[in-house]
């Protein structure tokens, strides 16, 4: 299914958040990658001031946020649920890196709503709400230090799953004119009659500089501008060389 | 080289950060990835409770964090420094997503120290930033919300240099020695006094020249070697001038 309707089908659902800092700052990362349905389960404090404040111009995600009392009331109408966690459970279901998840997340989009099930700051999700869900989701993270942020983690699932919803075209499209065969050839001529007449190279004894130079040039592409720009300033070496 | 090694020699560098709350957030992000060199340039307020407060776990790296007064000064000693942007540049360099960079920036470890460098919250990196930088790096997101916080933007790149570093590294081949940030700014102002003096450049009227040089010689990323022999071209055609 294309990108924008596979997002639109994704539900972050925060259950039992204790900052409504952390609210806001999930609305503004789900919209930064494009998703928009935020479902909160029994928040501490929501609406709050605080969370509009971290939200910074995605007012319009938690004005649309429905708020639910238990997480199996945020899950009805899904057809899949991921409950991201960092601890390992007893229950040792087959947990996902989030690479790995936001591939098979967006591919159960096509059968309808999806969601993403973060638990509460201090303590994660409870056995029992992961117990609801159909993946267990994990982020890599430092073993030493693994306390994400949950803004932060809900940032980094949406990141991907947008990254798995659209194969980002390139970032830029503008392409550069590049320099011909000839037009290069031209310009290592051209370096080699100038660095020859200040006596910098002696074709006599040529050592390796102007395979080296070949070899440097040829690391990118030069564009034809970027010829002219070099052969204009090895022009004025030249000139003024003669005076 | 190996995981946490490459890990290690990743400097995060914020740039004239206003909020004090988004340095916290970066330490705990950078945490959170194994990663731990922290540099500020600049910043508005720092040391600062509120960055202690939201770092939470992440004090060793606030205490150890560097603070200077201008870019340069955070870029000295690395090989390679990327540089955050959201804007599209009138230079249109070439820019990468932040997956596809960060397999260069790891990649890029194995010779040296490297930089990811953020801007400011507000109003990003100057161009003369980024010109100092080797390669711009976008997070793709939203396109009518573009809007990440910066402790969210130094969370998704620390993740995706972690899960690229956690990559089996490419079969090793001869790597040469790249010049350092001091040996390419160094070049680059011996260029700027020889096109200055043989009349090709004209500092009361510049043009886009040096920005232009800049963006080639970044895209050949010189080697040590290179560099010293444009050097010595340059002073024999300086030298010649003078006759």
């Amino acid at each position: 299914m294309n990108r924008p309707l596979a997002l639109d089908r994704i539900r972050v659902v925060l259950s039992r958040t204790s900052h409504p800092g952390n609210i806001g700052a999930a609305a503004r990362a789900m919209k930064t990658m494009g998703l928009s349905q935020l479902w909160l389960v029994a928040p501490e404090s929501f609406p709050d001031p605080v969370a509009e404040a971290r939200a910074s111009g995605a007012d319009d995600i938690l004005a649309a946020a429905k708020v639910v009392g238990r997480l199996s009331d945020a899950l009805v109408g899904t057809v899949f649920a991921a409950a991201v966690t960092a601890r390992r459970r007893e229950l040792s279901m087959p947990r996902r890196h989030a690479r790995e998840a936001a591939v098979e997340i967006v591919d159960r989009c096509r059968d309808g709503e999806v969601a993403l099930v973060f638990g509460n700051e201090t303590n994660g999700l409870t056995n029992e709400e992961v117990g609801l869900c159909s993946l267990p989701v994990t982020i890599p993270t430092n073993p030493d230090f693994s306390s994400l942020n949950l803004g932060a983690a809900v940032q980094l699932l949406c990141y991907e799953v947008r990254m798995a919803a659209l194969q980002p075209p390139p970032p830029d499209d503008v392409r550069p004119e590049f320099a011909t065969h000839e037009q290069f050839e031209g310009f290592i001529a051209h370096l080699e009659r100038a660095v020859t007449a200040s006596g910098f190279h002696d074709p006599a004894n040529p050592k390796r500089l102007l395979p080296r130079m070949r070899r440097m040039f040829n690391r990118i592409r030069l564009e034809k501008e970027e010829v002219a720009i070099l052969r204009g300033m090895l022009t004025t070496f030249e000139h003024h060389k003669r005076r």
